[in-house]
């Protein structure tokens, strides 16, 4: 691993104060989302598209080499075929700039052996170079704070969530789907074959980096198997880690050979050191997504006690599915006092109902909206439940809207951390959706789905808070 | 159990020739959808409306009780409290009527022991009174062909899947979920506390009725174990049985009593019937949707071989994903023919692409929409593929509408079963998605989800093409 960057300047990863873009096409293909990504952030640091022949490109004045750029460069984005790379990779070693981002693809994840041996020169030339790369085969930095983007349209808005993903794809696809979520990033980092800059270093930066508060890793396989180990020690506790670790079946390994040339290692080897230091796995998008989720909403808004749920159901399968699920997880539905029990005799209908939690609030209640409202405001106030899940709709928009409003309005009136389940067919509107998010209410759409990500913050939580000393319990107690 | 109606006869169930509905509600109530839901599907046969005092509802005359209806009444709708079913079940006796829906609830589910010895003097009302009760605490039948609904706005077309459910809620929640997806029903029971007509009774009715394909059930527990078990043998092959089974976990059993009055019984004896007889077990409504999609789907089209699937992908990651999501199934991922990854190496560019399964057409190909669907075509006329994953989307709306007419023209040509996968961000547009649906292309959120779910069917299909005398061998091969 080149030394040329000490691992507290990888910082500077993030922050470069000027960007060359070498082999920048002119029409629309799909390099252009590199220029237009930086144009759309409003990157304020001069940008330099390199082009062979063109003397500007959208706008901009172009350059044919980096030779003939007039001022330093931090950063080039690569996207020249790989056959053209070393002269690139000569051209940043005379520019001294300090990071490569290599988009390239051909390396150790081609077919034949040449693709890895090429791989390995890249190294060879950011050593010499002083510079370090990241990919090759990347998408490269998404940071809102200094104006990084690899697609346009993504958000100004800057967030505590940060993600390292071996797939470009992925690393916007969750963005794009966490975004929507009102949930935003501090950093992405697309890191492609990490050939130079590879998980352990980059994970090891964020755990430490004070503007991210979570983080998301997707990987096929690592390098340096010992060095993620080191520092999932060190970090372990100091924030959420989320890992979707793919290449865990003979199908799957395969693929990553394919994918970036990723030796995948023993899917056992990698879930014992998940155990042991209390990371989150994973296994496809929507558990990505959901956990997420959970950790950015829970996390941060229960400061008290966790694990006992309230369920309020107007349909009554799903309350009893609800329950199993619950169950399932390792969550204990709460107890209820003797007083929110009373209050919910005194609301509810005394049949086609139950005032035990899960609370069946009955089919009634999409017309009588005050059985869902009142028992959700009896529920909220009720000191043995740490989270309420709600499970229902109305029997008109206009009464969604009203329901909807109902939550929000407990919600900020108790502070109690509430889930509102969009059963399939239930609230579907946009709209109403968009106003539970921005009110820090989480749409789930299954309360299976709701509750296992929340158990898994209970799990973080109380496996964190149970060992003294621990940064996480340092953190809490600032 | 009463006798007045044969196991032959239940079919009557679900074709009334008069229905009559007590304790109709005059205003905007929960108990209205009842008389709405037959007049919105046009049920033919004469519909009596009872109230003690309105002479008329919604503009059909009513009369003040059941003795004063002047016709015959083949089945009574109750919905009146509690204290006044009795009377009705005299007056049901009376008039000699075939089956009651009784959607009064207040029974085996509710606190205390008053409301199961209530229901056990129900069973005493239909033997005498020569009816059989459906209920209570149910919502009743849903039969297209009949006209039977118990919500307005139910489809009217038929099709060949019947759902048998303790919850009211889920039997139309799964119901709105299916129609969107194309998918359609030969009956739909809600049958409550099923403190008469149980699940075996109608689930063997099901498996014997010609117009039903499939059947899904969701069930919190059972009064005769014994006979379930007879039911599943006899049925075992016959036809798919997707079963959600709720209650496995203390916390579900408790919801479960608080529900319908449910024992639920161990959920290892349920597990081991359910793999004896092969049923399909879910564990909440997205896995029981997805399910439902795929026998509905693939059971129906591929009459060849089953189980190896190829994937197309854009986005790598997600690719490497599915690929494990392949082998976590126990589906082989196919190998392709020579000739399929010759051509597969003439249409995609060198590098950033794997001509590999899963075949990854990289990033360009959102820009160049032929890399996907020239691919797709080599893949479906690959002999070793079984049936194609797609998981794309492109760089714009429009085309977005390409890629999907692409999907749909090839289906069309090649008859190779095919899946597109609607990745989070990906196709959103729901036109989009309803012209896939339409050319019988079923759309899943994620690859886990479809291959999951294509997985249950290749299980179903192995275990019984592998019993030579089973009843789907005999119906095959008709």
């Amino acid at each position: 691993m080149p030394k040329g960057v000490s691992a507290s300047d990888i910082g500077e990863l993030f922050r470069p104060r000027s960007i060359a873009i070498v082999g920048v096409p002119r029409g629309f293909k799909a390099g252009k989302v590199f220029l237009l990504g930086l144009l759309d952030q409003g990157f304020s640091g001069p940008l330099y598209p390199v082009h062979p022949e063109a003397s500007e490109i959208d706008g901009i004045r172009a350059y044919r080499s980096l030779d003939a750029v007039p001022g330093d460069v931090d950063m080039v984005i690569v996207l020249v075929p790989r056959d053209a790379v070393p002269d690139v990779m000569e051209q940043c070693a005379r520019k001294r700039v300090k990071f490569v981002v290599l988009y390239t693809s051909g390396y150790r994840e081609a077919e034949g052996g040449e693709g890895a041996e090429e791989e390995g020169r890249l190294c060879e030339y950011a050593r010499r170079g002083g510079f370090r790369i990241l990919g090759p085969n990347c998408m490269g930095i998404y940071c809102p704070e200094t104006g990084l983007a690899f697609f346009p349209g993504m958000p100004k808005r800057s967030g505590h969530v940060a993600v390292l993903s071996q797939s470009g794809s992925l690393s916007s696809l969750l963005t794009n789907a966490c975004v929507r979520r009102g949930i935003f990033f501090s950093k992405v980092v697309s890191y492609g074959n990490g050939a130079d800059l590879d998980l352990p270093e980059l994970l090891d930066y964020l755990y430490k980096d004070p503007s991210t508060g979570l983080v998301c890793a997707y990987c096929e396989g690592i390098r340096d198997g010992r060095a993620l180990v080191r520092v999932l020690r060190e970090g372990a506790g100091s924030k959420p880690l989320i890992f979707w670790k793919v290449g865990v079946t003979p199908e799957g390994r395969q693929a990553a050979a394919s994918h970036t040339g990723s030796l995948c290692g023993s899917a056992r080897l990698w879930d014992a050191a998940f155990r042991q230091y209390g990371v989150c796995p994973v296994e496809d998008i929507e558990e990505c997504i959901d956990r997420i989720v959970a950790f950015s909403h829970f996390d941060r808004t229960g400061e008290g006690r966790w694990g006992r749920v309230a369920v309020i159901s107007g349909p009554g399968g799903p309350a009893v599915s609800a329950a199993d699920a619950a169950g399932r997880c390792g969550l204990a539905l709460a107890e209820l006092t003797e007083a929110t029990r009373a209050a919910l005799k005194r609301i509810l209908p005394r049949f086609g109902t139950s005032v035990r939690n899960p609370i069946d609030v009955g089919l009634a209640a999409s017309f009588s909206l005050g059985h869902y409202l009142d028992t959700l405001e009896a529920v909220a106030q009720d000191p043995t439940v740490d989270i309420v899940l709600m499970l229902g709709s109305a029997a008109s928009e206009e009464m969604n809207r009203e329901y909807i409003d109902g939550m929000i309005r407990v919600r900020s009136a108790y502070g109690k951390p509430l889930i509102a389940i969009a059963y399939p067919g239930f609230l579907e509107d946009e709209g109403l959706l968009r106003s539970l998010w921005d009110a820090s209410i989480p749409v789930y759409p299954t309360p299976e789905r709701a509750l296992s990500s929340y158990a898994a913050v209970v799990r973080y939580r109380r496996l964190w808070s149970a060992r003294p000393g621990s940064m996480a319990k340092e953190r809490r107690s600032r």
